[in-house]
């Protein structure tokens, strides 16, 4: 590749991946490469159609590069995206999958447009002194079957992880300059750096650990959960403890951020999408978005009985789903699980 | 019917009514009369199929009387049995279902063979001065399509509720002796009088309120939710709800309970009564064995936010069975609900 033009890497061709993918190609002057894990035939072939509020509706999209996993690529990268879910608890965590490509790109910065909390930290823990930023976006979005179908204009806020491992802070904050200045397109997006990384990320969980959640174990829209009396009887005491565990962590969620998020989806017959992973058998991310919450509640001593009921109903969910997808194979002679990975 | 031989109604041909109904109508010199809401025709030209640890194996049993349901009954009964599921959230709450047979019949007892507490209020409301008694049995049995599945013998407690509105206390207890006799089958079945109706209701929640009320929540089998680790995770924190909700309740359930009911389906791929309801979209008892307790929580300033949460996500699922039973219609333009009945 041409050494002017910054190459991105995107992991991950979920609709979060598609957008940011064609954002930067179309728009940031980069080369962008797309990793497909599935799919990879027919998006070598057809591409993708857009149906974006944001681009407008055309067919036949395809990144510069396109590749089926991250072992095939061969570059070295400026900016690495992870745009695939987070699960610590499945086959392919975080670190295993972008080793590597961030081992064989010693400058690039890695960027995580993912939910939940404590997700820097076994990246930090592998990949000492490299550069992780975070993307924490609202963005109502999906892609299903290669049609991308994007209702809202991306909003993201980008900034660099607290990490203790960097040394060169300047270098750091001008890759992060850099990547934002790339991924804004006037007008059409809004990108914003973020300075409390950890802040944006607790405010987030508010919806996740609470909305997300309780739809997904019942498997009901939001609409319905509504009638049922869930914000007031479930989410409100839920978030209650997010915000004693933030403050425990000495982060301030403002107040009026509960309403904000418990209003987000009024009106829709909306599915979230944790909610939608389990209607499709995949695994939700239940360690970053639930998990580590709770693991910070123990270790400040703050009660939190209702996320942590939640937590473990949602592990005998993500039990099942596990071995449905055989990554869990029960011997059941013995009454034994074994896990098809390590 | 002649004087002499007591007149049973049963309510209800699951398999605890049809245990019941063949006990009574075999060994205990009764005239049975069954209601069987579903299945009536069938009923009455083949009978019921036993495979049955009790009573051996045999096709073709018939109670005495087959009725199709309490309307159709004309008698006055010394003895009516409830065995139907209580389910005052929905369209036949039990009083409404045995008040042409009570008030028909006003020196009969009213037999409750069902789960939870605080059960009795609205019948003692309803029906003042009138003998209720509990009946709270162990009973590992199943009828499937009129195929009775009987793994445990019966072990049945019989008491009398508490019923301020009785002024006859001798005549009720003579009814209860009555009743025990009847019931009571030498060396095939253990009846026990019940002294203590409202402490054995409170024993049988330890199981109801955790672990029936957890994997059905997740519809997963009990060996599967142990390997989850539900036990210590989910059932014992709700367990100790339970204990301290009984003991401001006036009630000390003793200590092993605890064990006896986490260790009563082990080793067995079973699925509870109420995971089983979820599977087959029929409603779940939720508010004989969670909501009543959680009433009670409220009442003493007993904290039970795990129990709390259980409540509100399975009312959740309550909704969603209703709505495809057609029992709630969903005025999808307006995002109402309307109840089908009153």
């Amino acid at each position: 590749m041409p050494q002017n033009i910054p190459s991105v890497l995107v992991v991950g061709a979920g609709a979060l991946g598609l957008v940011a993918a064609y954002s930067l190609q179309e728009h940031g002057q980069c080369d962008v490469t797309l990793v497909v894990k599935f799919d990879y035939e027919k998006v070598c072939q057809e591409g993708y159609t857009f149906k974006s509020v944001q681009f407008g509706n055309f067919s036949g999209w395809k990144p510069k590069y396109i590749r089926k996993s991250v072992e095939d690529t061969k570059h070295e990268y400026d900016f690495i995206i992870v745009a695939v879910k987070n699960l610590p608890d499945g086959p392919e965590p975080v670190n295993d999958i972008i080793r590597h490509v961030v081992e064989r790109s010693p400058n690039s910065a890695v960027i995580l447009f993912q939910n939940g909390i404590d997700i820097e930290k076994p990246l930090i823990e592998e990949f000492p002194g490299h550069v992780i930023m975070s993307g924490v976006s609202l963005i109502n979005c999906t892609n299903i079957d290669r049609v991308v179908d994007q209702k809202n204009k991306d909003s993201i806020q980008i900034g660099l992880f607290e990490n203790e491992t960097i040394k060169d802070i300047a270098t750091a904050e001008s890759k992060l300059k850099q990547f934002v200045e790339l991924y804004h397109i006037e007008g059409m997006n809004t990108v914003s750096l973020d300075e409390n990384v950890r802040l944006s990320r607790w405010k987030k969980l508010v919806y996740n650990a609470s909305i997300n959640t309780t739809t997904a174990l019942v498997q009901l829209d939001v609409t319905r959960s509504t009638i049922c009396g869930f914000k007031q009887n479930l989410c409100r005491p839920i978030i209650d403890e997010i915000y004693a565990i933030a403050k425990a962590d000495g982060y301030n969620i403002p107040s009026e951020m509960e309403d904000e998020m418990l209003n987000l989806s009024n009106g829709l017959y909306y599915r979230p999408s944790m909610c939608v992973d389990v209607d499709f058998g995949r695994m939700i991310e239940l360690e970053t978005i639930v998990g580590n919450p709770l693991r910070m509640a123990k270790k400040y001593g703050v009660p939190a009985p209702r996320l942590d009921t939640i937590y473990h109903l949602l592990q005998m969910v993500q039990y099942k789903t596990m071995e449905k997808a055989g990554l869990i194979i029960m011997d059941v002679e013995k009454g034994v699980p074994h896990k098809t990975f390590n």
